[in-house]
């Protein structure tokens, strides 16, 4: 990205008025002319473009600098007609101004040096404004914003949901059982309680100030529930604060996509906890995922994203397979079930998102044909 | 374990007479006096005695000498009043027949060296007898099936599912994304199935031989199906070879026990392709899932292996609760949902033991005296 990129406008650019873009539109559950796509990681490691900027900066420095995470963000856009473009950033980062030491080390992915061990580490965790701790990405939001206007392509804001991030805090790094987070839950309940509800205000703040910054949509990853958790720990330890959490983004202007992995044996009650768009993994059909949440709620996903290192007509199918499940109705946003795997080839995420557009204007187009003739 | 072990006499100890051990009757929905319970993994590294051993010998060692394998399996037996051993062993070592070249790295788990990449690598795989691959295995059932049948303990013999195999046979190593392996049964499906045909063929053999070695039931671990793949890839790539694996495995007269974890969404699914128990991991209540598989089979499971980690309190409040939800029908092998954890307190695992003994021999006093008032 060689030309300057121009600040956004304080004033927001959706909300009050019918929206315009696609992708906002179909959260809202509005028709649109064609299904609306956009790939988690669609700014990532696949790209070469990517890859160049990551091999100069440190993960943090690439999140912290305004400029270089409002690039990213928009690589993916110049390079395919995607719906929405997501603000480069990452998961972690917001834990810091709770006071948590983050590092991202080389082969070991992201580490925290001081994680919680006992309750008397939630009460020593610190609050800070989202304007100090996540500074750069609200400043990337707002550029990127600035520059997709005329493009009407809104930029979607992001952050981990309160188990996923809570796993971090307690676990330290990736984990396999998350035997620590699930001990800590459940032998400290009260400490728990505490940990999640910071979590939650931290989260609330971060966003609203994500859609002042200009985010048309904002997206909460609950990446790692459905991994650690069965459905009776979800309802116990983690249901009451997603809802909290959805209940108090519901006063902010903007969409907002409850997604998660892992969950398809109790999507409903995830879905029951908020959020105007459900995000689905690949685990299970679309449409009975769509029903199991019910139809008064628009739905995210679910290609799987391995399907993306196939060759083009294995690939077609499956695209194929998910918009035969949507049927055309409104409330689909199309997507990968899960981020866009590295070494996925570029020419099948571009293929990917011109045939879904191809595909799904002709659906629209006999959907209309079909509503003359009635 | 100092003192010898005795052969096992060539005679099945169970199949032609009513099956003696709680543990058996339980897999045919027999009634017992109390609740059968064993735990996966019972025999592992929370335990000193197995950490002692491990200390001297590699993995394959210990899997390979049979009277090694033999006095880990009794550990547990000798601890614990568990209602089943499981031969020590493990799924991988049975690809070494098929000329796959097996290595145990410290620190970085099992490591395939020569990995299965092209179609043409499935022509390659050769076929041996499992007396010729897995013979320690063989030997040590028959050294426990002996040492046992005073007690009426059964041994469990076990093999890895075909796709569980099948990722690991191609990925060749511990795989977050399942990529290889999912791009391969989607790209080749010739050679997958060619692939899982082979293996279901090397699992009955295996399989047989374990239960003409003593074993007294036979459990099929597909560890990695559901942590891999949705719904829609399950049926289409595992089905198939499930069914025609349990098929066959229901030719031999010893109950086979089909588990795997993950697949709470399709739970029904993977019941349907067999077995006279379904073994269920923690991510739906036990009811739930009982309801789902259907009442006509036992099923297994499924205490949460992180709930072995908490104080006794907490630990009690989940076994009843698992309790509670199966009411002491008929058919339910108490067990975790997936292996016992290393740093598992030894005292929570006898206690475990005990409590669900206690606890179910009062259920069925109690439904006897409600059988006599009816």
């Amino acid at each position: 990205m060689t030309k300057p990129i121009a600040r956004a406008s304080a004033t927001r650019p959706l909300g009050d008025s019918e929206p315009v873009s696609a992708f906002v539109r179909a959260c809202r559950r509005m028709t649109t002319d064609r299904t609306p796509v956009w790939l988690m990681r669609q700014a990532g490691r696949y790209m070469t473009e990517y890859r160049n900027l990551r091999a100069k900066h440190s993960m943090l420095d690439l999140v912290r600098t305004a400029e270089l995470a409002a690039e990213i963000t928009l690589q993916p856009v110049a390079a395919f007609d995607v719906d929405a473009a997501i603000i480069f950033s990452d998961l972690l980062p917001p834990l810091v101004g709770m006071g948590l030491k983050l590092e991202y080390v080389s082969g070991d992915g992201p580490v925290i040096h001081n994680p919680i061990e006992r309750p008397e580490d939630v009460a020593r965790l610190t609050v800070t404004s989202p304007h100090e701790t996540m500074g750069g990405t609200l400043r990337a939001i707002e550029l990127v914003a600035a520059e997709l206007q005329s493009k009407k392509v809104p930029v979607i804001g992001f952050a981990g949901a309160p188990f996923t991030l809570a796993s971090y805090a307690i676990e330290g790094r990736g984990s396999r059982n998350y035997a620590k987070v699930k001990s800590f839950m459940r032998c400290e309940p009260g400490a728990w309680s505490g940990l999640m509800n910071r979590l939650v205000d931290m989260l609330v703040d971060y966003l609203r100030a994500q859609a002042e910054s200009g985010a048309s949509a904002l997206q909460v990853f609950d990446s790692w529930a459905g991994q650690a958790l069965g459905a009776q720990d979800y309802e116990r330890f983690v249901a009451p604060y997603n809802q909290r959490l959805f209940s108090a983004l519901g006063t902010i202007d903007v969409p907002v996509i409850n997604f998660s992995t892992g969950t398809a044996a109790y999507i409903d009650r995830v879905a029951e906890c908020g959020g105007d768009v459900v995000g689905v993994d690949w685990r299970m059909p679309i449409d009975t995922l769509w029903e199991r949440i019910g139809h008064a709620r628009a739905i995210q996903g679910n290609l799987d994203p391995v399907a993306l290192l196939a060759s083009w007509p294995v690939l077609a199918r499956e695209i194929d397979d998910v918009l035969a499940r949507c049927a055309g109705r409104p409330g689909h946003i199309f997507n990968v079930g899960h981020g866009v795997l590295p070494g996925t080839p570029v020419g099948n995420v571009r293929r990917l998102v011109d045939y879904v557009h191809e595909r799904t204007s002709e659906i629209t187009k006999d959907q209309k044909k079909d509503d003359r003739c009635a």
